[in-house]
């Protein structure tokens, strides 16, 4: 199945609140100009097309091998990395002084949103490089950065996160692999990490592992947990590689997904290693690159509900099953109205996570770029607020599409071979891996609602009224989308304030649902701003993504009352049922 | 992983509102009985438990193989095959005159779902046996039942409906399959089937298939389609088994799940076969088992997802990480806020699902049993009005309570070998088989909304109305209940209104809303009766019946409201989005 990256939506929104204009007052015009944009997105685009769609396939069918700890990737993986390493798309948002391009966060969203709906298997890879080069580049000494960093951002050598354990999961605070000094400032890893994606594989150079490990004198908790670096391959002082540290994968993972992805067990064995970060301030240092890791998460939720989407959309513009009221001969399927409802439900709601993931990485370049100290920060909060909304809402967003792309595809949907099933089930790990979704609807109201009181919340809540109110102030055709949308914006604030104010196991039982609520909701105002400056530059999708807008304030935001209902039930009706029921009826 | 069947949950339903009280009036109490009906469900889930449910892995992972056209089940099956016919669960409600056992369809939806659950891809064997049989039962001539039934009851023949062709799916009538009179009152039919589930096994010592074709005079399009029975191996008068016929299956679709059950491409190459009913009038005789395969795919939702729901239930019980509000020791997920939700949306989901399947089996039994003619008939209209809302409630709860099931699991959920992956894998067919959701959907609001203007379904507002105005009168404890549930039946009702009045596009663009919402309403109304029922007769799980339906009345009852606003908005906003422009955003 073909897949052609979706360079329209995504440069409307770029350019339409989301980045170019935004970001243009801090940035040089040789990085962000509309041409040059362009130009990156559209190479990013026949990359995408190119070379790593056509072995999305082939990565599903022949998967990842291990043989003698030896991970063989499947056929044209290898390649595949090499060209993408030689092109410099590893690079993109690195910064320019350790050789990468210094581009900002929403250039780093879009281009990745093509890799992962080409090849989200062979897109980890990458992700997982950049995540490692993050935590290294904010917390790692001078010595260390100079050691790997400059490889890492070519992609010659890729990175590997190492958290969890088998007893270990959500809950990192309770593994074990342990890291002993061997008096030289190097230290000894010992241990078993399981879920490593890439952590052993056979395109890049050398794996530079970082790994969550305990100090012999640590206290328990996550309160002594640290943070070391590992190569796969020591690195001698003159950059030249030597002998192989003690670490190996010893299993892979037989998945219902993204088989293209080696999924690793991986054994350190007295693995030598290099302390990142202060001691026992392991985890603070991993979310260094987890925020990073949980947006490009939900990007990759909505990667593969565009190329599910267009799978399905191709099927049902060549299927031709039936008459439609009024025809004369049977139509392509496309267009019965439930199979065309089926295609703006995924139409719609890719691209309210697509603005979601773009607004979120935007507050994050903001919060790096801007002159400004104050804006500075409300960005940083910005981020941290819909850091959560991005993954869960993205990554939930693929699952759906996958499912509705099936759909229409009918029976040959559940036949391997039309390549729907295989979105199906790639896009069902987005909401598990890099933090749950129902951990991130935890540290959506605790950490970023709770914990503030609801300020960075409230703030938002602020921005979007406005955008509501000009859209009721243009009258013509926003009437009923401004309605519904300041309905769903009232329901936010209500809902966030019962968030606010509830004890912890009433907010916690409503997390999910208020997840739900800011994502239907914010989806639809972040749009809404889209279309109006869209409008107003006279773009010729403008209208386009007006229709959109109108779908979804009919399909999404009015979803906003029903979870309202149940945040403000609370956690009672969540746990009247006693658990020791839960198996007898 | 182990299966409990559920036979409280389903014994709660009959007892309180869905066969045994209703059906006892018109059935004999030899039938109908407590003791009766908890032995039957008892010893049904005894068989599902001990014999069906530890074949499912092994179902899964080996499936089933074609070589030079014999289909080989997977290891296991065949003796499993064998004791279900020698149990006698084939004929449970097949008429006592051929050999059934006669009882209610109510009864025969309580086991069979448990056998599902236990095993879909074996129980869709003796489904589709069940359905060829319905057709022969109704339309066929007194030779053919002669022939053919008594075998078919017991098992040891199964049947094969042969549908679908590769350009005629939902659309039947373009099929292509041709029937040449032999001159001596059979027929030779060629052409190829494909999706024929369990066309082709050795478990079975013959296979009647069904098969649909055109006769050389038969008009165009869905008019001149014809049933036919083709035996896989001829039957000798004195009943014993002959040559073989000139049916095979060509090919084995390699599927997303249910691997267990083979799913051919059947060949029939001038294949011996005999007229089921009238010339031309072949569709309206495969509907007759039609209707029924439909209820018992939304049996097939739920049981799947009842087996999904254990499994988590399981997982989160022993799984320990993180602390729970106010705990010192590390918890068991299940103690979790979000944990806890995610089971209770499960829980309440299956038991709206499950509780709408009984009743639509209920309104087909009245509307066999009863001695009054109005009730006869509106018990027909009844059973038509729920089939569809059973078949895509149920199995899109499956789909759903899969997924969640899925993610209780978190990384282990997307490894194969727990088992999560597999229920998320086979309950995706459901959704699509026997008639695609979408096609449901169409037909509830085309055949059985529009065409009586609303009659049957009115009538089952006002017997929900009544339902909710007892839980009202009740007060103590319903009174949030019962405010949500009227809301919902006049969400129900205004829609309904906006369907009578829709135009063609408008309310077949609206037809999949109108069917999530009515769903989410009847089945809140339903369990409401059945909680009352239930409390009045002092059954010792009325009240967590109760709980379940307060999560209902929070959670699935308030998206009436959303639902609403998508059928209200009509054909619209779902075409406003130029379908030429599709792919260019």
């Amino acid at each position: 199945m073909s897949f052609n990256a979706p360079v329209n939506s995504i440069l409307y929104l770029l350019r339409h609140g989301y980045g170019m204009e935004e970001l243009r007052q801090y940035v040089s015009d040789d990085m962000l100009g509309d041409e040059l944009v362009s130009d990156i997105l559209n190479g990013a685009a026949a990359f995408a097309t190119d070379v790593l769609a056509p072995l999305n396939k082939i990565g599903d069918e022949v998967g990842a091998t291990l043989k003698d700890g030896v991970v063989t990737t499947a056929p044209g993986f290898k390649q595949a990395y090499k060209a993408y390493c030689e092109a410099g798309w590893q690079g993109l948002s690195a910064p320019q002084n350790i050789g990468g391009m210094g581009l900002p966060q929403v250039i780093n969203v879009a281009v990745n949103e093509m890799l992962y709906g080409a090849n989200m298997a062979f897109g980890l890879c990458p992700m997982l490089t950049a995540s490692a080069l993050n935590a290294l580049i904010a917390h790692a000494d001078a010595d260390l950065k100079d050691k790997y960093v400059s490889k890492m951002v070519s992609g010659k050598w890729s990175g590997g996160m190492n958290l969890t354990e088998p007893q270990a999961g959500s809950d990192l605070g309770v593994l074990r692999a342990k890291a002993v000094p061997n008096g030289d400032g190097s230290y000894a890893v010992s241990g078993q990490k399981i879920f490593i994606t890439w952590g052993e594989n056979d395109c890049s150079e050398n794996i530079i592992h970082l790994v969550l490990a305990r100090l012999p004198d640590a206290p328990a908790g996550s309160r002594g947990i640290s943070l070391f670096l590992v190569p796969k391959i020591f690195v001698n002082d003159d950059g030249s590689l030597g002998k192989r540290n003690n670490v190996n994968a010893i299993g892979l993972e037989h998945k219902l997904g993204i088989h293209g992805s080696p999924t690793c067990v991986m054994d350190f064995d007295g693995a030598k290693a290099w302390l990142v970060g202060p001691e026992n301030k392991g985890l603070a240092c991993m979310f260094t690159m987890m925020n990073e890791a949980r947006l490009f998460v939900g990007v990759q939720g909505v990667a593969i509900g565009e190329r599910a989407y267009q799978g399905a959309l191709s099927y049902a513009s060549e299927r031709v099953q039936g008459r439609v009221i009024d025809g004369e001969e049977n139509a392509p399927i496309l267009d019965h109205p439930d199979v065309r409802r089926m295609m703006m439900d995924m139409k719609t709601g890719l691209m309210g996570a697509r603005v979601i993931n773009l607004a979120t990485a935007l507050a994050g370049d903001m919060s790096k770029v801007s002159t400004n100290e104050d804006e500075r920060k409300s960005a940083h909060a910005r981020e941290a607020l819909l850091t959560p909304i991005a993954k869960s809402y993205g990554s939930d967003m693929g699952v759906t599409c996958a499912t509705t792309a099936l759909q229409v595809f009918g029976g040959m949907g559940f036949i391997e071979e039309t390549g729907a099933a295989q979105h199906y089930r790639d896009a069902r790990i987005t909401p598990i891996y890099e933090g749950t979704n129902g951990i991130q609807a935890i540290d959506l109201v605790g950490r970023k609602v709770r914990r503030d009181g609801g300020d960075a919340m409230f703030a938002l809540i602020t921005d979007i009224e406005n955008i509501a109110n000009e859209a009721e102030s243009l009258g013509q055709g926003f009437g009923q989308i401004s309605n519904t949308l300041k309905t769903g914006i009232t329901h936010l604030k209500t809902a966030t304030q019962a968030i606010v104010s509830a004890s912890d196991k009433d907010a916690l039982a409503a997390a999910s649902s208020y997840l739900d609520l800011c994502g239907d909701v914010i989806s639809g105002a972040l749009l809404t701003k889209a279309v109006i400056m869209g409008l107003k530059a006279g773009d010729p999708h403008a209208n386009a993504v007006k229709d959109i807008l109108a779908y979804h304030a009919v399909t999404l935001l009015p979803r906003a009352g029903s979870y309202l209902a149940q945040i403000q039930a609370g956690g009672e009706p969540v746990f009247a049922y006693p658990a020791s029921q839960l198996a007898d009826l």
